[in-house]
């Protein structure tokens, strides 16, 4: 089985495990050491640490050792640029439709189809006055 | 290597792999049959159908066959699900940020964090009138 090793290859790789997705789920709310990961799962102590190796691997978490503990925590970004890949693969008919929410309600959240850097307030498509 | 036949883990792991990413990114733009999609790529037609067979099972492009020419056509739905899932992890943090910039710029497109449906128009956060 060939394995890629390009950033989005390694976390789309690393979230086709539902262990994993799992772990990124704890990590969401908030840091936790080995440990705290390994309780509330049916599996050996050294399988968890592999899971996190992999994540960490694919940018998705990121670990710190402070004295005998290592913590876990979610590396946002890589969740991110791996969401945005998903995010700019719309359709044109999406695109248009996304237009069309966003001009018959502009307090809907829709995400802007034309727009990939949803972390930027100030990328908005001008609008002519009436 | 052990492999998961949830449809969020199979769609991860068709996504793991440049190849069908570009796959994707080709249906993006619109329909195509299996020689049009062969032709950019520097591989034999049977690898590309099976790139597809691995892709349409992930429910991430469907495939129609009219007379003896099968059609690809991306599925929406199966990336908007995936898509959905990165975008519902954001931490506490991203999210009170997602607010205060939603707060700032009524007109950010920022996706609403405690919305994951990012699909309907009407679901939007309660404000208190002044």
């Amino acid at each position: 089985m060939l394995k890629h090793s390009d950033p989005l290859s390694l976390a789309f790789q690393a979230l086709a495990d539902p262990t994993r997705r799992q772990l990124v789920d704890r990590l969401i709310a908030g840091p936790a050491s080995v440990t705290q990961l390994h309780e509330p799962l049916e599996m050996t102590m050294s399988a968890v640490v592999q899971h996190l190796t992999v994540l960490e691997a694919a940018g998705l978490v990121r670990s710190e050792k402070l004295g005998r503990v290592r913590t876990f925590q979610v590396d946002s970004d890589g969740l991110r640029r791996t969401e945005a890949w998903l995010h700019e693969r719309r359709t044109p008919t999406e695109r248009r439709l996304d237009r069309l929410e966003a001009f018959l309600d502009p307090t809907t959240d829709t995400p802007d189809a034309t727009d990939t850097d949803t972390t930027h307030p100030n990328h908005h498509q001008a609008r002519t006055d009436p």
